[in-house]
């Protein structure tokens, strides 16, 4: 039995999937696709995902791509505690509201930011139109917003408790993005600082070693 | 026992949701939001859902909001046919790997060139920006050539094979919203064609219920 692991560490939700494999000590082999030099986008891993994105998983010649598709499968598949994803019927519905809330209410807002401030230019060597810019920063604003005074305003440590779910993995990753591009979400926000500290405490050290790649790239651009 | 639905017509998550409880004749009360006069930024209904969207069902109490996790609720708590929603594991994570594509692969695309195109002028009274039209109108036909190329190459009947999922109700919500800016996803394109034809002979007369609106305001945006 062998689980293959495509995934490179600067797509935000393969880095979810990397700490959830980590932390559940769940055996895989790793198959690094390099974003940057476009390996997603080969003849070879188009056969292997047709949307040229990772992760993707293979297991045992199953292959699954998208990342909440994947982190459920995995729940339900390998050894892991409940917590992840309950399979009682309205704690699991309350995490997907989360989870298919942030597909566009939080990835998409910080992704465009990402991909317009940080990610195009460096590909097209155009810099970025400032209508655009300032549109799409005032949706990540907002949407950062929404963290703090809507799905934080529980006083739990996590979404949905004193235990990590999927659903967390899934949403620190897209806001460690944002660092690239110079912003910090935490600013101003306690109940968010707060919350990405006890997610990458509770993950330690694999946080660190998912976002190394990042966090070095932002350091970088501060220079 | 009692199940609240709240939608609107005009919402494609609404439509999708509307068309699952009359198929499989799930009791529930109507609770029309109507979108066209705001009333889902109402204090009263943001107290509902804060993100001030449809839809959201209450079931004796247990509220639930976002199309994906409410339609995976209902398939677990209500007495639905397995094909819906189907309990194996890889037949499950199948299908859940379209339905979480689909936020950012097909509702984006067409749900914001129908904000751009359709809704913002109206609501602004300002026509839309020429580049941002050509921008995500090419996404849209991006988004339905994968919809042609990609999902329904299997020569099967619906996207998982001979009977319809949750997934399929989704899928065609967005694409029939593209109507509203003058747009024939099926022109073209002869599998998407047969699907679509599909899903509303399968689910009839329903969703030509759910549809009754936008059919007739695309009626209208001709004349």
């Amino acid at each position: 039995m062998s689980l293959k692991f495509y995934y490179d560490f600067m797509s935000q939700p393969a880095r979810a999937v990397y700490v959830f494999l980590k932390v559940n000590s769940i055996n895989y082999e790793l198959k690094r696709v390099n974003l940057g030099k476009f390996e997603q986008k080969t003849e070879e891993f188009m056969k292997i995902n047709p949307m040229g994105q990772v992760p993707v998983i293979d297991d045992n010649g199953f292959i699954l791509r998208e990342s909440v598709g994947i982190l459920r499968y995995l729940c339900r598949e390998k050894n892991v505690p409940d917590h992840w994803y309950p399979k009682e019927s309205k704690a699991q519905a309350k995490v997907d509201e989360f989870i298919e809330w942030q597909h566009l209410g939080l990835r998409l807002p910080c992704g465009f930011y990402f991909r317009l401030q940080w990610l195009e230019p460096k590909i097209t060597g155009k810099p970025p139109k400032e209508s655009d810019l300032k549109r799409f920063k005032a949706l990540m604003l907002s949407s950062c917003d929404t963290m703090e005074n809507i799905w934080l305003n529980n006083n739990k440590k996590f979404l949905f408790g004193d235990h990590l779910t999927i659903a967390d993995l899934l949403a620190v990753m897209e806001l460690e993005q944002t660092k690239l591009c110079g912003y910090n979400p935490r600013e101003g926000r306690p109940r968010l600082t707060a919350y990405m500290d006890s997610v990458k405490s509770e993950t330690s050290p694999h946080y660190d070693e998912a976002n190394k790649i990042i966090d070095k790239l932002a350091a970088m651009s501060k220079l």
